[in-house]
């Protein structure tokens, strides 16, 4: 697959959360998929569960219905910056890649912080309509320290 | 157009400003043009003033030198990362373009801090020379507390 | 050169430091090569000599097995995020580019800094591989207060 189309994938991704245009977001995965959310720390240790995991595009949705329920995320607003994706292989039709991520919080007063920082490992496959969409998405925090029940998607 | 291209402009328009060659920034625009620079809840208000306006290559001029004349901008230093663009259509001739950005502010004693994020929703044509440059630029800016008389280019 | 073969040795180098795969990182390199770290000030004032200073592969390995002894870099992890690269210019063979970057230091117990800013400027050569190397890096930090005894590359 181009890394061209891999990049841009990528970056509508982080546009749908910046722009609070949640309801996208499933829609960037395959149906079933693996979306998991852990640290390294326990990608080093070997410890498999992540703290949020998620194995087909309907629980994507419900966890955007519960965001959207609990409202928690209109009080701030995040930015992503995405860096350059490294492509580690393909197989089986699916590029394999690694890519940085940094995440800032704004808060309402203005105040910003690094929120989180990481990297995104994925596969990529094209679905019958030839569009390029994650089959698998690990999101490795460098750090961890999250609220994740009301957290919305890394 | 070319979405290499485009990703080209955005590297040199960051540039110009680190680097602090601010006369090379207006020359990245067309003349006339749009500059503007808002905030996410403006834009969400749907106020349409920004806190910066310019509409001719001749004010984009006059902000460098009132900022020359200042110096403020001596006692600290910018870092522009600007992440990559969305392509969100293409009309008369001009490429619609989201690109996210942020904006470390580094003090004379060393001390960084995030001063700014955002996006930058932008028209890019290409002019006689076939050379892209922003028919429009609409910086929206995530937060918004900034001394923007004194404030060099987002 | 290709632009797109830029952007990927970048990433390719910025993974090798934060994944810790710091015996890959000489290899990115030509032998003999310059890598240079310096400020912004410094190169201001005409100053030549960096913060750090290699010439060859060697020095670089010399580097990396200093800091494996030391063992500090296992108390905190770090995170590039590298912008997009502008090419200056093209000579012997080589490409001239400058490329942003940002890296972010994340603590054991969470805590996230950014921890420089700056910009790489590069001259790019394929080898007898054809593969892309840096002929030189030099490494300019906007600010300046690291301790480079210990400093993982940059």
């Amino acid at each position: 697959m181009d890394i061209a189309r891999i990049v841009e994938l990528n970056a509508v991704y982080a546009r749908a959360i910046d722009t609070e245009q949640f309801e996208e977001w499933p829609r960037l995965f395959h149906d079933p998929c693996l979306y998991k959310v852990t640290t390294a720390d326990n990608v080093a240790k070997g410890m498999e569960s992540g703290l949020i995991y998620a194995d087909t595009r309907g629980m994507l949705e419900d966890r955007i219905s519960s965001l959207r329920k609990v409202n928690i995320y209109e009080q701030q607003r995040y930015r992503h910056i995405v860096g350059l994706p490294v492509v580690l292989g393909q197989a089986n039709g699916a590029a394999e890649t690694e890519t940085p991520f940094l995440i800032v919080r704004i808060m309402r007063d203005g105040k910003m912080e690094v929120f989180a920082t990481g990297c995104y490992r994925d596969k990529v496959r094209l679905d019958a309509a030839n569009t390029p969409r994650f089959a698998e998405r690990i999101v490795i925090c460098d750090g961890g320290r999250f609220d994740t029940l009301v957290a919305i998607p890394f």
